[in-house]
């Protein structure tokens, strides 16, 4: 079955607001082997809303539109649904004693705009919005459907969750499955590792494909299988392809590299802490952003002026005068400095030109050092990544967490 | 002028990606008065790249597509575009020397898939792409235009920024202004503030608009003028919208609160550091995402574990078991510890339940201490900043910097 989406909303087209719901509704339908063939962004106009409809028909089976169900004049999806498939408004019971006892619990009264919510198309289907006033209905097209949902991402999500895909597997039992595997590899340029797994791909049967995903100097290879693959078959070039890049593979999934580092960590009962440089607390940051970091997580000195090197984490200095901050030595010192002033098993530590300004000729904008401090000694490594600030911590934060990785392992 | 947008990529389409190239490529064109009709992603497919362009020039005079200029096989923009346009590949000299150019500061060797990057159409306008390997292409197509920009965020917005904004000027001296100012304010709920601003919305001249975008726990105010207002009006009407938020205000330009903090800052000669709990460094990212930031910036402990709190910052085992670690005292100890440890003359400190575990009755999830120590003094405030962890932690750090920027004052 072959879908696609069309948000409706200025906000979109002004750039207001990032349209993060059509990805989150393409995994979801993705899972049900459900193709996303296209997503339009239009506007809060009714002929423009038609012209996409009337579009996507002619391509698609099945359409999802969210945004432009609310109560204020602006908001006029319903009433082009209702034009668009000959239908009249008429008042839901359902609806109306639904949004009657949502607004029992809330400070604001029930108003006049409220209560144009509770007027729904009369021959469309209507699935319960728990979280919220909008009506979600389904429209029937002869063989094919149209879905119109709440552009609220929390109202789409619960809505897409407990009724859109539930409707849809009882409507259509033969829905599929399409699956994704990724992996991620790192230290091979993206177009070396195309001319590496040119047989590969070459030799991919019908059905399934490959894609790469660079990002943050790693880069992720995803293989999908469409229609009649079965997983086995998926799995055992999975296999291959894993075998293919193993001098470069890193993980074999498509979660973000701070949350193996936790899993590593954690198997090990060990705990870590970083010292940071250039990347200015960056990468505890990225440590803590996921919830049950404290379990390894100890903390960081974000070191930025040559003070806080040599007074907090005590590297001497002699060695910041004669070396510099960026360094081995020093990247060294730092490393050993907080995993022994926090008593942690492993310490991360960067230091690096991040400019745009201070590059030099022996060092230029981009230059990082990266120390790993381990039960089993330190060690350290130099790269070069890229002009960019924001490129070049990003980048930095990656390199730090794949080295630790492979010091764990 | 009107422009479409049409984003290339698989990944796109199956939700691996979520699309935020669109919305900052419209908030620049809508800054030289270029409204966007449609945004449309489409597969890595040649007919459905076809189909969508010629939709596109039906209704558009400006098209803007991003994504499929890579090396890889999957990659096919270049090509399609080559075929829409009927012109042939040729080898571009400048191409060629400028990516020779970014090669010979990296380690990878220069292989024969980025050497097809050099091979652009004949008759299309090549704009420089100072940070990547991908041409920016510019296609006439009679009275209209095609923009082809690569899909990698950094690479496409320095892209539009430096070059494609200039050449549409130039080529169109008509382009208009839409000029905008931002005001921010903080500590009043987004309806209440509507309230307080009726009057003034209801009395705006025609061609000024004022929208509320708010963010982390502030709200930023923006009044824009269309058309024929001029520069001296709009500046009244900002002046009249401070004077009635007055009680709220905190910054009166669109720069972000860091940037605000490093001028007041740099103008005292003062230096800050920070003690982070809850926020686990993103406060210190903040402060050290921009430039320059070490002329004041001095360094931070994210003391995560009570054992980082009282040996790195000092604080009294007594205190962590008496009031917990989520408290004034504590979070009092930890801003005047920081502060001597790293010799700075301003320090914060955060503690708080970032979820989605860890609250209680007492401390709910959300509630976040942040201390404040100064050459005048230590002070503490106590926040209830939402149930999200992202949403906590990115409120913390406004509020912490918002009340940084008072006591500097």
């Amino acid at each position: 079955m072959r879908a696609e989406i069309i948000t409706i909303g200025d906000e979109l087209l002004i750039g207001q607001v990032v349209d993060t719901n059509s990805a989150w509704i393409s995994q979801r339908l993705n899972e049900c082997g459900i193709e996303v063939h296209q997503i339009t962004s239009v506007h809060d106009d009714r002929n423009h809303i038609v012209q996409a409809l009337n579009e996507a028909f002619t391509r698609a089976d099945l359409i999802i539109t969210t945004g432009g169900l609310g109560p204020t004049k602006d908001d006029i999806t319903k009433h082009v649904l209702c034009e668009y498939f000959r239908m009249k408004l008429v008042e839901s019971p359902q609806v109306k004693a639904h949004i009657e006892q949502l607004y029992a619990s809330r400070p604001e009264v029930l108003n006049r705009l409220t209560a144009t919510q509770w007027q729904v198309p009369q021959g469309a289907t209507i699935l319960p919005n728990r979280v919220g006033s909008a009506p979600l209905m389904v429209f029937p097209m002869r063989t094919k459907t149209l879905v119109s949902l709440p552009g609220v991402p929390y109202e789409m999500e619960i809505g897409i969750t407990e009724q859109v895909i539930p409707y849809l597997r009882q409507r259509f039992p033969s829905l599929g499955v399409v699956e994704h595997r990724t992996i991620m590899v790192s230290g091979i340029p993206e177009s070396s590792l195309a001319i590496l797994l040119s047989d590969y791909e070459a030799s991919l049967p019908k059905g399934l494909h490959l894609a790469y995903l660079p990002k943050d100097g790693t880069i992720r290879l995803r293989l999908s299988s469409y229609g009649e693959v079965p997983t086995q078959t998926l799995e055992e070039w999975i296999d291959q392809l894993q075998f293919i890049v193993h001098n470069y593979l890193i993980v074999t999934d498509d979660r973000p590299l701070e949350l193996h580092v936790a899993d590593a960590l954690n198997a090990h009962k060990a705990t870590l802490a970083t010292a940071e440089s250039c990347t200015g607390g960056k990468l505890a940051s990225l440590l803590t952003r996921h919830s049950g970091s404290s379990s390894f997580f100890r903390g960081t000195v974000v070191a930025y002026s040559n003070d806080v090197k040599r007074d907090v984490l005590g590297i001497p200095e002699y060695d910041l005068q004669r070396f510099g901050a960026v360094s081995e030595p020093v990247v060294r010192w730092m490393a050993e400095g907080v995993r022994r002033i926090t008593h942690s098993d492993y310490a991360i530590a960067t230091s690096g030109i991040a400019g745009p300004t201070g590059g030099t000729k022996e060092k230029p904008v981009g230059t990082v050092w990266i120390g790993w401090a381990t039960p089993n000694g330190t060690d350290a490594a130099c790269f070069q990544l890229g002009k960019l600030r924001d490129q070049i911590t990003d980048r930095a934060c990656q390199k730090a967490l794949i080295g630790l990785l492979e010091r764990i392992r």
